[in-house]
């Protein structure tokens, strides 16, 4: 596999919006927006497949309809996280530790109750 | 900025749900579930906003949340295209192409029609 | 305008998934998820309108498609409702009680702020 | 159960927009965000249970919870589609038809595949 390059992405992105002209339609709300259709049509390829259905996806003719949704609802993600200069593995590393403080191994082993 | 090392934090990711059992909850149709909630809650923020107040939402005390929302919609994106194994950098540079193919910069400049 | 009748709907839609054999597909999980993604179809429509754009949508191409996705946003909805005995009228007046009580009139007059 | 009078909730429901002079804010663009947030309220409820625990859900805990999101998401479906002037029982009738002619039994029973 590939490494993907984040910066670089989103460089290209803005990129392909500003050549189009379409930083005017690119306001945060818009890309939120924008954001949750496209999981939403992950989740679409999911709605009726049983647990064990959804495991085997990536073997069926779905597959590459699962890798185009990931790919667009992760392009929206790095969208929006430039244009509100989030810095992504800081935010990253501030909510896992927060997360691992919260649900430490010994408590919440095997349980998905939230806290 | 830091940079943002993908594979490195679906491999931290994955220890995270090993060491506390939660592989079982982690099937692709819970995951994008848990995508979408998540993205909602970026929504949530955007929701009352004009436009306008969504370009300065870092600069209030929202800041933090919105954050916090786009690292918790990055992890489930990051676990599901792990628990899938989907090639990030690829799907990207395909769908990049074919957006480029679709959207040619002379025809749809200034244009948010969808083709 | 004609009046919906939600119980006839809700038995017409009940009987549109027995005589398909359906029902073993329409999970409460598996619903929500539908509902999730007719509810994403409707923000697509949304998604690139300035809010006054979004105002006259209903006098533009898109028309149409405004009202099969509210149709179909309501189609899940009442299935579920249904599926999960559900007493809409009573979960309404409920909701709708202890909104009234968290946002009085005086305190809250021209403020989305949450409570 | 008590019957849902729909026209009725829409009155009420636009009243309390008025009363608190929210409707500047009940653009059908930031209603379907808030649609969209409701429901995925409802989707986190069910993130984590296997669809056999989805069905049993009205016998848990979480019970009070889902009649909760089923009511705020029917809530802001009846603002969006009072502020569209969507006519509800037309709009189903039509949907309606249109599926019973692209799935007919014979031909699709016990399938999820989408037409």
């Amino acid at each position: 596999m590939s490494e993907l390059h984040v910066r670089e992405w989103q460089d290209r992105l803005r990129r392909f919006a500003e050549h189009r002209d379409w930083e005017q339609f690119h306001t945060p709300k818009n890309l939120v927006m924008a954001l949750s259709v496209e999981v939403a049509e992950l989740v679409e390829i999911f709605q009726w497949l049983t647990p064990e259905q959804s495991t085997e996806v990536m073997g069926t003719k779905r597959a590459q309809d699962v890798r185009d949704e990931v790919a667009d609802s992760l392009t929206y993600l790095l969208r929006l996280a430039d244009m509100l200069n989030v810095d992504l593995d800081a935010a990253m590393a501030d909510k896992f530790q927060r997360a691992a403080d919260r649900y430490p191994v010994d408590e919440v082993r095997g349980s998905a109750e939230k806290r």
